[in-house]
């Protein structure tokens, strides 16, 4: 028995999200029946984490154990030969048994794209979220800021029934960006809560748009959902990386 | 009646192209469809030229004649709410009534992008052409200078039995870049035969595969189809804009 790592981009417009679900089709799935494919066993897939409906990877990353004798390196051209355009396998390789992609997992990068412009783009609207209303770059800038440190999350989270009990995480960095009307949020932290990047997300552009007079140091200290913003449309996130070591 | 003028921007994905077809949906239709909807009238869209299916526009141009007393302006914000997200107006004008998309055009620029890279892209896939090996871009760029001017382009077109009867056209401009693994081609000319663009694209990349030892001055010299390469994918392919001045 060997333990697969895999390293996969993937659009998810298309997809209920990573985890399998009885009436639609989900990443999970697709990618788990594209290995059985191949190796011609049950394959049972654990990933980094879990993206929702129309969330993007550019670098999930799962694992796998299996029996089969092919080259670790040759999964990814083998597992693609049989996957859908949208989701493309990048790396393959083995690791060591003890590897898991969701409890091994160390830090985690995410990015969001805004499109801040009054008129939509029909190249950017599956991947962007769209506001029309310029947005306050510098008070936005000023608050992303604020976001780096350890601390309780409570604002930031969707509750869950299988919500952590801890609310407290550590982000490393984050940085917010402009080129031309498209505006990219990227985010590093050790873990991140249900929904929290795009709740982040959600408070930036009412920050942006002068509409929450606090900001995010005031609104982290609430441990309150009920003072950040709303939760930003999932196509804007993509899981950029994943880090183990 | 006035005469209206649009700018168009489209994904041509899921679209069997700019014209009218019998058992497929097209850019034209989809257009037409949501402008008579406003207007209450039958509507006849001219565009700048026809696009294929899969190939995209950033700036296509259409007019059509309408009694409607909608503002010219407001035309875009009322056909986009009748539209698909995949295609919108980005701007409306009223034009003298002598004005035609198609015969009044005195340049056209296109973009075609090429994905150089081993590994397939899930977001890059529908908007470029994928080539695995790698493109020598040098020789290519030396190649990309010999297309301006003006020339007999017999070598660069497909047959079609309304092809106009003149083959010559005058190229204003062309440059090719790479950023990262995308290389971006732009050409701006008087005009363009059927396919010519994709044909001059697949030959550069012949080229600069080293796989066609003639240069594109060479090859416009033989006059013949024969000599030139295979026609590029249809979905790298760009309309960027369309000038009438």
């Amino acid at each position: 028995m060997k333990n697969i790592f895999l390293k996969v981009s993937y659009d998810g417009t298309n997809y209920c999200g990573w985890q399998k679900q009885n009436n639609a089709v989900s990443i999970q799935q697709t990618l788990e029946k594209a290995i059985s494919n191949i190796t011609r066993e049950d394959t049972e897939l654990i990933a980094s984490g879990r993206t929702d409906s129309g969330v993007h990877a550019l670098g999930q990353v799962c694992n796998f154990k299996t029996s089969s004798n092919i080259p670790s390196q040759k999964f990814a051209y083998a597992i693609n030969s049989k996957l859908p355009k949208d989701i493309r396998v990048i790396e393959s390789k083995e690791v060591d048994f003890s590897f898991n992609a969701r409890f091994s997992a160390k830090k985690k990068t995410y990015m969001y794209r805004i499109y801040n412009s009054e008129m939509a783009n029909p190249f950017y609207y599956k991947y962007s979220m769209q506001v029309a209303k310029k947005l306050d770059m510098d008070l936005m800038s000023k608050n992303v800021n604020m976001l780096i440190g350890t601390y309780d999350w409570t604002s930031f989270y969707t509750y869950e029934t299988n919500n952590p009990k801890n609310p407290v995480r550590t982000i490393y960095s984050a940085d917010i960006s402009k080129n031309n009307d498209m505006i990219t949020f990227e985010i590093e932290g050790n873990g991140f809560l249900y929904n929290m990047v795009r709740i982040i997300v959600g408070t930036l552009i009412d920050i942006g748009l002068h509409k929450n007079e606090r900001d995010i140091k005031q609104i982290i200290e609430k441990k309150d959902r009920l003072y950040a913003g709303a939760t930003a449309k999932p196509q804007g996130l993509f899981l950029k990386e994943v880090c183990y070591q």
